[in-house]
């Protein structure tokens, strides 16, 4: 604790040591950002300890040692249990917790009410990637934006921030929604690695020609943001939905040779049939976002 | 018609021209390759007459004009139909047409009965992205390894080409596997996108961060691989399945929040958890694709 940098960094909380909030913690801890930390448990803490960190026996100890408080808990009722009853008054709620938009802005009232600024944050990075330059570990960050003007230094030093918006909810549902995104791409490499399995087909070299197209694929985003901004889905459209409904049929006969079930494509082929049914196949596929729409 | 490459360059026989067979043509006409074009319906093929054609009138008229016999049809039971009676032997049939693996071999076989080598493609591109430099566009080929090396460079001359074996279904299976993925993709894209619909967020913006993400999550394929060809899934784990099926929560109760459909993600992370009920949650989701097997 000789580092210079100690006078004037702004000293942090930080609630939860899981494998997120002991990364977070060792890299402020790294820069010489005065830290105090709690966690229910405590052995995690001891082992900060070592390193720096100011170890609190409760939560309440902890967040009376500063106005910066960072919360990395497992889920949002366990940031509710652990601040229950403690003064929050003028206090900086950063919440690192994983949880939905409604979470999250039920959490920014909840944290208002009781006179504190609140910030939501959705990291889009997992724990190895914290604090490695680099990495491509970002946060997204919403809520009040003075208060993440202020203490944007300081959580720029794990990993790289993205305001999204004043409303609590939106950094959550950034994060959500990049990782739905992500969770479909991941059922379709499944599919793909599937399809080449009982052929004599080395998968490390397969990877390298299915990163390189999903690379390349990715960038097709673009144009259906620009129809969906437009409401015109026939906007640039290359392959229209009548000609990939029509190519679905190559890609479900091929699952049926190479016996591999198609259950992970088939859903999202449905909506774009209906789609077609509806007279709809000389727009992009764009259109299925509209069938997901329930209520 | 005075181009200096004529005398040297490989002649062409093209059947077929849809958007597709029409953009190889244009590609092969504009480098003054000698180009015999043939098309069921005759005013497709009138059009390039003008640009420098041969337009012959029969499909048995078009595979006498040249060795080198191109085939881009709607699917292979037109190039069945386009071929029947028709004389192969000492021809190089290199067939563009989309089609299955199984169908690929078939045809393979089909036309060395008749005396010709086979080449079998998959072309990765849509039409406007032919002959069009750094496109990206590229063209899988597999079967006579021969024939591909002879052809090579007028191959070449619409799009990249990558040659990955000799089994004539190889070329098909590439092709289908990666826009499998890439409809795995699109199906989470459509999700991501639905859920920030109802919300101030811009898709255009929303789409950088979007394109940002699937780009750096498509480099995971590479240790999917490396899981699959040891056979150990926990091999290089982050975040593990029992993590991410805990995760799948909060993706679920957002699209309930946006009131959006979960039906794009749920047969995934259906067979996450039944790999983690069956005892996996140390490894990755790799051990998805084990599920995928049937039969």
């Amino acid at each position: 604790m000789t580092d210079n940098n100690i006078d004037t960094a702004t000293p942090i909380t930080l609630l939860g040591l899981g494998a997120m909030g002991t990364a977070l913690a060792r890299t402020w801890l790294a820069t010489g950002t005065p830290l105090t930390v709690w966690n229910r448990t405590p052995h995690r803490a001891q082992a900060l300890a070592g390193e720096g960190a100011t170890v609190a026996a409760t939560a309440a100890e902890a967040v009376a040692a500063g106005r910066l408080v960072v919360v990395c808990l497992l889920d949002d009722e366990s940031v509710g249990e652990a601040l229950d009853g403690i003064d929050l008054s003028g206090k900086d709620l950063v919440n690192l917790t994983t949880g939905t938009p409604a979470q999250a802005r039920a959490r920014a009232d909840w944290a208002r009410a009781r006179g504190a600024r609140f910030l939501d944050g959705g990291i889009m990075a997992v724990p190895p990637m914290i604090g490695v330059p680099d990495s491509g570990a970002y946060v997204f960050y919403s809520g009040s934006e003075e208060l993440f003007t202020e203490h944007r230094e300081v959580l720029a030093v794990p990993a790289g921030t993205t305001f999204v918006g004043a409303d609590p909810g939106f950094a959550a549902l950034h994060d959500v929604a990049l990782l739905s995104a992500m969770t479909g791409m991941f059922a379709g490499v499944a599919h793909a690695f599937a399809l080449i399995r009982r052929e004599e087909i080395a998968p490390t070299g397969f990877a390298s020609l299915l990163a390189d197209w999903l690379g390349a694929m990715a960038g097709s985003v673009h144009l259906a943001a620009e129809q969906l901004e437009s409401g015109d889905y026939t906007k640039g459209v290359v392959s229209n939905l009548a000609m990939q409904v029509a190519g679905n049929e190559t890609l479900l006969r091929t699952a049926e040779e190479q016996r591999v079930s198609p259950v992970l494509l088939t859903p999202y082929m449905a909506l774009m049939a209906r789609r077609l049914a509806a007279g709809r196949g000389d727009e992009d596929t764009t259109g299925v976002i509209d069938l997901l729409a329930v209520g």
